[in-house]
Parts: structure tokens; sequence; C-alpha cells
């Protein structure tokens, strides 16, 4: 039984005491101190020695990607209310002088920016579609990449950041080659995580779909099984936060993208995402403040001889 | 003398064809494969490794920071062309099918966002100064942190990036430290790039202030010796791109956010960046395409067994 208190305003205090984090005056964007991100740089190379021998190939993508490619994949259909758009001042000398007049005078000055070609990368996963176009070698790909994510949700709850990074996991071939990666990865996951002593349930979810459309959306989702989380209570006993996350997109993205396999057949994709700010944290919240008194089973783990 | 030719249009076809950088359709912001981005993370290894002495206290931020931080340090008047301003969506059911018509009918559809609270960093650095806020402690302070730098200024160079990362040292303290830091910094980081087979050289320079006050402000900071920078060829023998910058802000920033000397005088602020991608990129235009073919001098900092 899960006897440990859960209070948030506690909880963000004691991070910002212990110097795990540090305040910055935005909700959901605090500085990392350095143990806090020792804690997240381990935890991201320990994924990367269990999955070694998979033979994913390591992309690295800015947190920024192209406005087209939000557009084409339905981003703003979807997840409108989650979505950075990135805006530019391209004015002339004097309207330069109007805005930095606007910004003296505490008005407001963002209508004289004009949309740029990027916005902010949404999922990490999501730059690496396209570099799957076309005919699939034998067996499919698997890449792997560490990236930012930008989600505009403001809130005082370090779990709910509105950037953080994810370590992802993007497979693509044949349907049930990609069913079967995912299966295999969500009871790796698990017992990574069990491994670190966090007490971890897996189930089955939903996304953040939009307005009253949405929910038909992810009542479908559920229906069909497409997502799973990996959760953990970090925040609260009754709403265990999502630390990982498994998405099989069926056609979605290699219909957008014209990713074939090997065969010429209809190919599928699937991701999984460990949020290492939210595995950081869970680690945080299940083994103290202090690394020095974690457990030596999960210190071993993290900070192999 | 430098025998090599140069050919930026050449340059950036080869680095896709040894699958160092992979195109993702938007000027600036291509994907970084994992020969590049190992040699990358190698080199700030051994930066990290050379001032591993030095005490620097880590912090890491995310790529968003306070607008209100932006407007504070007088950005919007200096650089307003590469700022980055972060817009979202905030409306309502209807007004997300408003918005998604227009997607789908390719209309413009940005000026149904509003400003959020978050820009995109401009400089690494930005983030450490509010945390200097009040007295310092003895001696003064360093931080250091890796960060994702914006800069709106789409180029098919490919040293010139709309997303990079910075490795920067923030010093706070008496004038006369942080000066005597800089200088020292400066011919530290001559020698480590020398070291690495880089054809370097340092050289006063000047931020790119925009218009015509602009003009004014640059050839003060040059008057001034605000700013060095040090310079290698990597697209243009004639151009030498600047891989690594130092910067004496004076009390620009100490003045804004309330910092102090140990003895309540006005303290002094320097930082200096490590441009990654573009040393990255240096290295590959010195020693080749191939990381097997470089000197086993140079392999062996990077690499060190």
């Amino acid at each position: 039984m899960d006897t440990r208190t859960y209070d948030i305003e506690g909880f963000a205090e004691q991070l910002v005491e212990h110097g795990l984090i540090v305040p910055t005056g935005i909700k959901g964007a605090y500085g990392r101190g350095p143990v806090f991100e020792d804690i997240l740089q381990r935890f991201d190379a320990l994924v990367k020695r269990i999955a070694a021998d998979d033979g994913a190939q390591e992309l690295t993508f800015p947190p920024v990607l192209a406005r087209a490619m939000i557009e084409k994949v339905g981003y703003m259909d979807n997840f409108p209310q989650l979505a950075g758009s990135v805006h530019s001042f391209m004015g002339t000398d004097k309207q330069a002088r109007e805005l930095s007049a606007k910004v003296h005078a505490g008005e407001r000055w963002e209508d004289m920016l004009s949309p740029t070609d990027v916005m902010l990368t949404p999922a990490a996963c999501y730059p690496v579609y396209p570099t799957f176009s076309g005919l699939l070698p034998q067996g499919g790909r698997l890449v792997t990449v560490l990236g930012w994510v930008f989600r505009h949700e403001p809130s005082d709850e370090p779990t709910r950041l509105q950037h953080f990074r994810m370590r992802e996991y993007i497979r693509v071939g044949k349907p049930e080659d990609v069913v079967a990666w995912r299966d295999a990865w969500l009871q790796r996951g698990l017992t990574l995580l069990e491994g670190l002593g966090l007490p971890v349930q897996s189930d089955v979810a939903s996304d953040p779909f939009f307005g009253r459309a949405g929910k038909m959306m992810a009542a479908n989702q559920v229906d069909q099984r497409l997502k799973f989380e990996i959760l953990c209570p970090v925040i609260s006993r009754e709403k265990p936060t999502a630390i990982c996350s498994f998405n099989w997109h069926q056609d979605h993205f290699s219909s957008k993208f014209g990713i074939r396999t090997s065969e010429d057949a209809v190919a599928h994709t699937a991701c999984l995402g460990f949020g290492l700010e939210r595995v950081t944290l869970a680690l945080i919240k299940a083994h103290g403040y202090d690394v020095a008194d974690w457990p030596a089973k999960v210190r071993d783990q993290l900070w192999p001889r």
C-alpha cells in the first residue's frame, strides 16, 4: 500500500529547496539543477544501454520543425490548444523603432510580427517520419531521438512542463512487426521502471484531442487500443502521471509521407517515448531528494561503476 | 597557406551524402546524423574536462524563456529581426473549427493565435542572469549551460542555423576578476581549438544590431573591445566563421537584475560560448567527412580511451 503523502505545492517547494529545480518566473519552464540533470542523463543512458542491441539509428533534430509539416499531419485540427507557432519581426527600420517604443510603453507589440516557416516540435518523433518516405528496407527501420517537445499548457505542477525532453524510439515496417515491437517494449518499459523501484502500471490511454469532436476521437483511440501509457504516482495517488507512452499510428504517418514496406505494401508506424523530466521526478518522489540516500539497487543501475 | 577549396553548396551536399546531416525542408534546421552528433557531444565533453577544475555550477534551461525577460534586457530594441515569439491558440470550439478550415483551405491562420508568456531563447546565457540577483558570494560565481539558441536567419549555409546549441560559461563578480577570466579563457579557447588542428585566430567583433542605430552600437562595441570571437574558415577563406565568442557585458545585466558583489559594489558579467554545431562543422571541414581518417592527435582528444 502506498502510504506516501502527495502535495503538489510542497513537492515543488522541496524540489527548489534542494536545488533540483530553479524557478524562472514562468509556469512549466523551470531550470534544471545539476543533480536533476544528472539523474535525467543517467536514466537516458540506461535506456540506451538496454536498447543497445536493437540497432536503432540515432538522429537529432532541433526543437523547431516545418510549419508545413504541422499542417500536413493534422496537428492544428487535433491539438490547436497545445501548438507553439514561431513569429518574427520582418519589418523596416521605422517599424523597428515603433516596435521598440511599444515595448517600452508596456503596450502589446506582437501584431508587428509575422509567422515564420517553423513551429515548436510538439512530439519528438514528428521530424523522423519524412525520413522514412519511399520503399523501406526489408524488416523496416528503427530510429531513436532525444528531443525537446513544446505543449502550451502552463501549470504549477512540476510534472506538467511547457518544454520537456522525450527519449523516443520510432519503428516502421509491416503492421504485425510494428505491433509485436510495441508489445515487447511495453513489457520492457515496465520491467525497466519497476527495476528502478517505481510503483508503475500500464493502461490504455488517449491523447488530449481538442473540443467536443476530440472526445469522440479519444474514445475511438481507446476502443482500438492505439495508445498505452506507463503510469506512476508522482503528484497524486488517484491520478498517476504518465511517464512513458506507446503509440501505434497504423498508417496515419505512412499514408501522409508515402512510406511503403519492402514489398510495396502499406507500412505502419509506432513509437514509444520516455518523458525524461517525468521519470526523473518519479525517481525523486520514490527515493527522496538526496540521491546519496537512494537504494543501492537503483544507484548501481543509474551510476554503474 | 590554406589550399583547400570552399564551396557552400558542395559542402552541404557532401554533409548530406555522408549522413552527417539530414535535410528537413527548412533552411537552417537540418537533422544531425549519428556521427555529427557524436563529434558534437565529444567536443562538449572535452570542453567540460578542460574546465573541470573551474568549479562551474551546471544549470539546464529549456529552449524557451519568459517574454518579460526578453523585453527587460532590450532584445527587441537591438535584435528584433532575430527574435522568435511563441504564439498559441486560446479560442473556443467554434474558433478551432474555423482555424482547422483555414488550414485545409491553404489560407493563413496565424491571426487566430495569441502570444504566450514565452519566447525562444536567443542566447543560452540569458536565463542565468536572474539567478545571480542580490549580493554575490565572495569571489563571485561561475555557471555553465548547454542550451538551444534560436535566431531567425534562414540560410542555406550549413554554419548558419536557426536553432543551434551553445556551451556557455557565465562569470559574474568584480569587474577586474571578470575581465581577467575572459582574457584567460580567450587564450584557453585558442589553445584548445588549435590543439584540434583548426586554423583559428581571434579578433575583436560586434553583434548584429538591427538597422541604422545598430551600426553605431556595433562600432561602439568594437571601440570598447567588449566582444571577441575565435574564427575558423569553414565555408569561406575570406569570411571565416565565428566558432566561439566572448562577451563582456560590463553592468548591462547586473544593473537590470540587481546583481551586486559581496562588498555591495557594481558587479560585472561576461560569458563565453562555443557554437557546438559550428565547431563540429569546422572539424569536419578541417579533417574530412570520415572520422576514421582524422589525425590520431585529434581522435585521441575527442575519443579518449
